[in-house]
């Protein structure tokens, strides 16, 4: 673990201040199950503190930074080993987001493990199940 | 000190990323020089984790709670001596709010130490000088 566990815990404090963690299954036919699945944990800043949001991404070092056209920065971790070391630096400590963690980790799991049509249903349920937690009110899955 | 240094870490961490640090200075003729000086520490989250959000006002047992009509839960602190207790705890652990947390303690040592016109001015710069440093466009500030 690179970071101490005062860094672990801020970190986990940001993400439950700040930040977004989700699960997107978007209809994508090229897909071999006509579904990709893209969850990811964000991180907000308005672009205003954008060089003191750019240390933070440094010492982050995880994930991707951008700037949105609507003047929000945002580092968006989604890379799947990414993910997994994200939730192990702050998974002791997070308070708000505790059980979207641990839902995520499910998924992921779920994601790692489909091998037919069924076990990616399973996972589409997952994810369906993953909306009454989060934050956000739009429909992202549809059930196949 | 009643926070674990991981705890104070994490509140750091949650201020940095959804806080707001502000001090206004609102004309009003009832005040000895002409302004209230109001001074304050604020954390925000969705109303949809409510429920979450007051177990972390459990957990910091600073400020007021109340809930916004347009849905957002806030957490105020705004006294004095709880305003000096919570920089207190987050100083050594912040990293994007550590200009105005330090600009908030001068402030907060120059309103105790007013003893006249002169010094009131001079915490009323103090105060303009801190709109630079600060996310809100708005100018809370007159140079009297």
């Amino acid at each position: 673990m690179k970071f101490t566990p005062t860094e672990r815990a801020y970190i986990a404090g940001f993400l439950d201040g700040d930040g977004s963690i989700y699960v997107q299954a978007k209809k994508n036919d090229t897909y071999r199950y006509g579904y990709q699945v893209a969850p990811a944990i964000v991180f907000f800043q308005s672009a205003k503190s954008e060089k003191l949001f750019r240390e933070f991404y440094e010492f982050l070092n995880l994930g991707l930074m951008r700037k949105r056209n609507d003047g929000v920065m945002e580092i968006t971790v989604g890379r799947m080993a990414e993910l997994l070391q994200l939730i192990e630096v702050v998974k002791p400590y997070t308070r708000l987001k505790r059980k979207q963690l641990e839902l995520l980790e499910q998924i992921l799991e779920a994601k790692e493990a489909v091998g037919d049509r069924k076990s990616f249903s399973n996972l589409l349920r997952l994810i369906d199940g993953y909306r009454n937690l989060n934050y956000s009110k739009k429909r992202n899955v549809l059930t196949p």
